[in-house]
């Protein structure tokens, strides 16, 4: 199995590295004419994935808005991923988990395991109960050569709090969020072109003293709509080895099909110029 | 809406506290001799709620082990959580989940709004994004009279690299799990004879310096198989307003319904007593 670094290293170089985030909140489906109901969660998410898909290297469902529906909104994010998947794009599916033991065991083979009918190229982790907690979710990647992307450094106001706090014992009284990109560097130290173990940081943190350069890719939510400039990115996350600029809202309002697709056909341009 | 904590108050008064966790992982599907598979699960769980929901205070089903089987997984689980609460138990749904904005407020409509097919009565929430991050949640926990177990201080080897940093700007260095708890004290105050907004600490932590006098309710895992005893959960949570022990190995491994429901029941004498 390639490993997903390698994949997505590809795949940006094939497409373009922006990543669009499928959310389907109940103001967006109104928007669009639909009910907040699982019928206008599968026209939105289908029609969506039908327009960008083929364009983009990353699509990026939000877990959370199928959720809301049950077990049918679960069915309806299974043909979100596989037709997302048929369509030549990868899979970051948010779900933001993070457990211990046999539970987080659980949750791998939920979304990484190629059996799974959730099975995505790779997902989000949370890490408040430690970067080890997630040891059964970074082997079963390596084992189906997936990818995570693990919270790191959000731009949320709320984030600080926790992501700057100190670690003992570390040496210059390191942050929280940078014991977790010490912890992503180790895991990529050997890969090539590209470590398959991200982290997510805001792209809209105005600055960073942390240490981006961890051999792994980012995902920069926070792009277009929501402040973030193609000029933030490139200074921001210039150490970076890779990075996925995420945005949704830009993308989904415009509704049109044929529009939608050249809005992230002309923005990867803009990415790579 | 009689709010959670007033509830959970009222249960234990009836039932006593202890919290059963319904786990079913592979092995135990395999130990009772079933399939890894969503028949095999919908046997599991439904035995399990049909024997002990009826005299338990709190039952606790652990998402991943249903979404490991995606959306036919989360048909079963939408049928443990109705047949728990129809059986007089409170559901504490385990998905530990986290988010911002609106994508919070989705999973606060997807655990907590009853009309959701999964609506709970509680759910543990991960505050890696800043307590303030999880507001809609809490706004919808108070709407809808439901509660909310935020991870603090957890009992897994890896947790303190997180949850005992340091907190930039509190008085005396306080720590991040100190400072989930001083949030959940304000959200508290206010409530008798017990707050809705509870803490995950665990019940073999061996011993803390932390305040647990938030007057709200706290999730002990690790009661039990995984080694906490009564000795310890009075030890260490004398100073909180509730306790639950939660235990799920202890029960499961049962398997025989008589015998579960007779272990909970005297397992609940044993704690009250």
């Amino acid at each position: 199995m390639i490993p997903f670094g390698s994949r997505l290293h590809a795949a940006i170089a094939d497409r373009g590295p922006l990543c669009v985030g499928i959310d389907p909140h109940a103001g967006l489906l109104s928007d669009w004419g639909l009910g907040d109901d699982v019928a206008g969660l599968e026209t939105f998410a289908l029609e969506v994935v039908e327009a960008i898909a083929p364009y983009v290297s990353v699509v990026k469902p939000q877990s959370a808005f199928f959720e809301r529906f049950g077990s049918r909104g679960i069915a309806v994010l299974e043909r979100v991923i596989a037709q997302s998947r048929a369509a030549g794009a990868l899979v970051l599916l948010d779900v933001k988990r993070g457990d211990i033991g046999s539970t987080s065991q659980a949750y791998a083979d939920a979304y990484l395991d190629p059996t799974s009918p959730l099975a995505s190229d790779a997902i989000t982790v949370s890490p408040f109960l430690g970067f080890g907690s997630l040891d059964p979710i970074v082997e079963t990647a390596r084992t189906h050569g997936a990818g995570l992307f693990v919270l790191a450094l959000t731009s949320n106001k709320e984030g600080p709090e926790v992501q700057h706090a100190r670690v003992d014992g570390v040496a210059g009284g390191g942050t929280v969020a940078g014991l977790m990109l010490d912890h992503l560097r180790r895991l990529n130290a050997e890969a090539s072109p590209l470590g398959s173990f991200g982290a997510v940081v805001g792209a809209t943190i105005g600055s960073t003293d942390e240490d981006l350069a961890f051999n792994g890719p980012v995902l920069a939510p926070g792009f277009g709509a929501q402040g973030g400039t193609i000029a933030d990115v490139r200074r921001l996350f210039g150490a970076a080895a890779a990075v996925l600029p995420s945005s949704s809202r830009d993308v989904l309002r415009l509704q049109d099909p044929d529009v939608m697709r050249d809005f992230v056909v002309r923005t990867n341009d803009e990415l790579r110029s």
